[in-house]
């Protein structure tokens, strides 16, 4: 009889809690996946594969790119505990070593981001035919860019980073897709052994994120 | 012993199956949702609430929108088998009645659309983190207007429609979600009583689809 009663009482206590206004959340640290990205100002896309671990600290980014009639290549690993960012020339075994002075910014909700809504894309009347994700906005602090951020609500999984100004001009819209957890290969986050005798450069490379491989 | 063996022929037969190439497909018939459309030329942002009947070739279109400094609002009812348009404007109690001489376009896949790639927004790692998603692009053929869509897998539910030109120029962005199966309320598709007595016009109407009801 107890139970009978405790049914209904822990099914509201369970509703109650999907229906909270959902919070800031961070992705799951290990996470590889795809990337698009478009740069309106500069005319640029670019497609990526990343590899990312919020852990270490570390970010491989291979990407490629078409800015008007030419394709464009790169292939970076950020080691931010480190400090050192590598360029990569695989077709010709060269290295690129600079230092990365930059902190690591895991993907995830800034805390003070501010909710918009949370939507189905798709449909919610069918398993497997819709996703419920949560829109946020909010401004970098030491930049003043806003930006707009839609991630799921199950699993806190990016799927759409826009960047834009004060005038509404877009600098940066990315989407992730094909997303996993985990990360397959870890050697993805060792340099190749041709970088090993590589000097470091005094210069500070210009990596520090995702979006900046091609720039 | 037979079963044993039939076992896995079969599931290598589903298993193929879903290894197949996607199949140009048709949304579900009754279809209620919202829809956020862009018109880029002419700096306007839509919202809408539809409501979707391929059976009956109904669709009804509740619009809000923003064009620089003012709102604008529209109600559309489009019975594409009468051939009858209403604009309703509950606010007066009027109606304006126009001839639709358009045929009814279903949310479908063109059959000579041409599939670009399958991904999964979000992860496909745990379940209700990612939807999977098939892309595809075509011609209009009348236009010649260029589009690319994006449609979930599993119950072809539109998510994106993007309209562009022939110079990458984009004339329509338009993203559905909240996407329900079924019409809650089927007198959605009924003209309210104050639409009854009014005359027929004899200039066509504009709205023939999603898009257009606030151009």
């Amino acid at each position: 009889m107890k139970i009978l009663i405790l049914i209904p009482v822990c099914l509201s206590l369970i509703l109650s809690s999907y229906a909270q206004k959902p919070h800031p959340c961070k992705s799951p640290p290990l996470l590889e996946g795809k990337l698009n990205v478009l740069f309106p100002g500069q005319k640029l896309s670019v497609y990526e594969k990343f590899y990312y671990d919020a852990i270490g600290q570390n970010i491989r980014v291979i990407a490629s790119g078409k800015e008007g009639n030419e394709t464009i290549f790169a292939d970076n690993l950020l080691l931010f505990r480190e400090g050192i960012e590598y360029e990569i020339y695989y077709h010709n075994r060269t290295c690129i070593k600079k230092p990365l002075k930059v902190p690591f910014m895991p993907l995830e909700i800034p805390h003070d981001a501010k909710f918009l809504r949370q939507m189905v894309l798709g449909s919610s009347s069918r398993p497997g035919e819709g996703l419920l994700v949560n829109n946020w906005e909010g401004t970098v602090p030491q930049s003043k860019e806003n930006y707009f951020l839609t991630f799921t609500e199950f699993g806190c999984m990016p799927l759409y980073v826009v960047y834009y100004t004060d005038k509404m001009d877009l600098n940066i819209m990315a989407s992730y897709y094909d997303l996993v957890l985990g990360i397959e290969d870890p050697e993805v986050f060792i340099p190749p052994s041709f970088c090993d005798s590589v000097e470091l450069e005094t210069k500070d490379g210009a990596v520090a994120n995702f979006f900046t491989a091609l720039l």
